[in-house]
């Protein structure tokens, strides 16, 4: 013997967490049912509430269990300014920046005939549109440098230079606080590339 | 806004899992969101079925489905070794080590009177009363090597000694003050075998 089935039913259903293998889901389940079974209950009740409730904002993509997500409906954003990520995750990083203030438009991906995803499948049709709205000024990407993330760039830079609004991408360059000699090559080429006048 | 209220709780909710930070939680909470609904609502049914279905055996108190645990139930392990562990946890560890083919006592902890943890709640007069039945040739002492632990083999010796039934104890190899499931099956199998008599 090793576990009783719905143990081992729970160890399993654990790992298709990032991160957790058969040891961490092992631990998490025996730690549930020692001493947290209500803390188990809970957890099950608030994964199907979100897998059910949270859907997607009807203007930007992102999570919203309303039609519109918070940052759509706060009115003290700038909605002059939309800024494009792949991923919800991505917006949470900018967020976390506390630098910006505008909208976003949330792709839920890149890019990527040969995997079934084309412009349909990020709502870029959903985008041209409120580029043609005429409400949008300025574009941002904020979309990865890899293959699919430039040319969802550069598919999302024609929309724009169609409807007449500005594009600018986000700095690629050296981390801030970083050690120079942990930064790779491409990363480095790029920031040199990028370098801008200085003074104090 | 930083998430919607339905993902800030389940974010929240994973926090209650054995080494999931904040930072984790939201990594947990996003992929399941992004790309594994349907891995979330069945890591949801599979807590359910557990922490309602998971209980403890009638005979030896580990994790059973049924009346008695798969131990319990094996006609293949002797029911004269009985092996007294402080959790469940501690019994897979045991196993693992692929040397021992007797039963088992899961205690569910250890003895500790400040915490309100007597000998009633960790299931001693049940285990006496098997003692009392005759069966039992040797009762092998595998509890921790903290405080609690050797009080709680302590106890155990006193209930062993008035059935006359005969104590070892699992032999030092084990960390000193080391919790018993973090220990290898190598380890443990030697421990096993260099059991000695134990006495106070
Ligand atoms: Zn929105
Ligand atoms: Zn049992």
């Amino acid at each position: 013997m090793k576990h009783t089935p719905l143990v081992e039913k729970l160890i399993q259903s654990f790992t298709c967490l990032p991160g957790v293998g058969p040891r961490s889901a092992q631990r998490m389940a025996y730690a549930l049912l020692e001493r947290g079974r209500d803390d188990g209950r809970g957890l099950a009740a608030a994964l199907n509430a979100a897998m059910d409730g949270v859907k997607q904002c009807r203007r930007c993509r992102n999570y919203a269990e309303q039609e519109l997500c918070p940052v759509c409906q706060d009115p003290r954003r700038d909605p002059g300014l939309v800024c494009i990520v792949a991923s919800p995750a991505d917006v949470l990083a900018v967020e976390q920046s506390a630098e910006y203030r505008g909208h976003y438009f949330v792709l839920m991906g890149e890019l990527s005939p040969l995997d079934g995803v084309g412009p349909r499948e990020l709502g870029l049709d959903v985008l041209e549109a409120r580029l043609n709205e005429g409400q949008i000024q300025e574009l941002i990407l904020a979309t990865g440098t890899t293959v699919e993330g430039e040319a969802t760039a550069h598919y999302v830079l024609d929309l724009a230079r169609e409807a007449g609004v500005s594009v600018t991408r986000i700095a690629q360059g050296v981390p801030m606080g970083g050690d120079l000699e942990f930064v790779d090559g491409a990363t480095l080429a790029q920031a040199l590339r990028g370098r801008r006048p200085f003074s104090s």
